[in-house]
């Protein structure tokens, strides 16, 4: 099996997928269910190890095109513009590959975005992988800001506002840090003063486990508090630096962290959840913000692998 | 708008959904957003008012392949074999529609399968449908149980098998019941038994928010337990009378109970976890598991509609 990219070009100070299992040693094989993927049947080193960048956003249809837009942008587009899904046999996740960009859907939720990074993790490890920067790609309900407006997340905090996940671990409640890549981060916000094209900012995120009574939201099938609690709860968030909700971004970290991946949550904010709760845009405005993280994110990943090559 | 069907009938019990949200009247539209449907554009008693079973599982495909087989056996079969997604508009959920049967993806999660079911009992409500019963048809890890046996779930228990679950609301923690309906659980084990087909037990069902670390499974990409401590846990949770451990029962009965809704729990076991973590036995093998619940649910439905025509 060849060695992954980085470590041919005889580059010293790779950074290497850091794996926590002492079991995994003695799998035979390993069976990435959820991704219709597996070691014995796959040769993951020569299908993945040249991956550099992982995107990763809920929806299946949004990580297709975000492969298309960025095999454009970076000059590699297939000219059939065929881009086969790389998890065909099942349907709980959706995988794209371009170049050194592999692009993941994770649908909605942390145990579900949970599923997915093991066993991406455990893909990149299996195929060698170094120096691998992944990136979340999603919307977000904003507070205090424009819609439209893409949040680069500084600290991933939890309902009440800390910046922790809490992860059971039979049965036990464990306790893991949600830091993100600060440089990252930074050079996240620069590419957007570069693109100008629309407000970027770097703010808290608050991920919480539920869409409506979770996030303070009066349109759900259950609401047992009035509209003046909901607005001091989301102004009790804004004063904790948050500026944006959504529901994968503490898992995400805390995992990335863990495997010694550089991480970063790129959200757009679809409204304003100060002045309201249902999503009533309409759906080419919210298409349009959409795309908004994958542009920054396609820019971030041109100007790397361009200053790679100079 | 046309009431609904039982109102038509003059029956005096019916069951109507408790929609527990004052804001909601409110409201001049309501926009179910993941599921691309509202109640400006579309005439929801009109499309779903005479629904009264529905069956959600976490695999849009499978939910498909569930309303084709429930189709030919109601003898409802459309004869050009289409069913359109009712949520076309939106790859976050998928929903299909034969009859009085409604059947709906919800993904994997708590996360994920509470937006859905906080949208569908809206659905439901706005549709003014009555007496309608909600299974969720899925898969689990079993525990001392022949791989393929069917589960009906007795209680919905947590990671530390105490039969609630817990909702953060703004940022407070409100224990909810994971009750379910105990006739109905009857009543589908009693099916079972008239099938005959396969192995089908009443049991608790353990429902987690993480499918590797919250499962006890070595094959993750993080493990800090021995497999002695593995089995451990899961023989604690034996004697606590679980059964099959899976992860979105837990919100899916709480919910369905505030809402009155007559809820089941229905899944079949994939592998014995005190025997492994990977679902390694063969793709048709495993095809043919997951249609267990679709054909005893079927059975149920059949039954029930064939009494209420007598």
């Amino acid at each position: 099996m060849p060695l992954g990219s980085d470590e041919k070009n005889g580059e010293r100070c790779e950074r290497s997928i850091c794996m926590n299992n002492p079991h995994l040693e003695s799998l035979k094989e390993d069976i990435l269910y959820h991704l219709s993927l597996d070691t014995a049947n796959h040769d993951l080193p020569k299908q993945f190890g040249d991956v550099k960048f992982v995107c990763v956003g809920g929806s299946p249809w949004r990580m297709k095109s975000f492969t298309e837009y960025i095999a454009k942008e970076l000059g590699l587009a297939d000219p059939k513009g065929e881009y086969p899904n790389l998890c065909e046999g099942t349907d709980r996740y959706a995988m794209y590959k371009v170049g050194p960009v592999l692009s993941v859907s994770h649908g909605m939720g942390i145990p579900s975005i949970s599923i997915m990074l093991h066993e991406l993790i455990k893909l990149l490890y299996h195929a060698r992988c170094t120096d691998v920067t992944i990136m979340r790609i999603g919307t977000s309900g904003g507070i205090g800001l424009q819609p439209g407006t893409v949040v680069i997340t500084k600290k991933s905090v939890d309902a009440t506002f800390l910046p922790r996940f809490e992860q059971v671990v039979l049965g036990k409640t464990v306790v893991r840090s949600t830091d993100l890549d600060i440089e990252l981060a930074e050079e996240l916000l620069q590419c957007g003063k570069e693109l100008g094209e629309f407000e970027t900012v770097v703010g808290n995120t608050m991920c919480t486990l539920d869409f409506y009574e979770g996030q303070a939201r009066l349109d759900g099938a259950f609401c047992s508090y009035t509209e003046e609690e909901k607005q001091n709860y989301l102004s009790e968030a804004y004063a904790a630096g948050v500026r944006n909700i959504e529901m994968e971004s503490s898992v995400f970290a805390a995992m990335c962290k863990l495997s010694n991946i550089r991480a970063a949550v790129v959200c757009v904010t679809l409204l304003d959840r100060q002045k309201g709760d249902q999503l009533s845009s309409s759906h080419d405005l919210l298409h349009s913000y959409q795309q908004r993280p994958q542009i920054l994110v396609s820019h971030y990943i041109k100007k790397t692998l361009n200053a790679f090559k100079s």
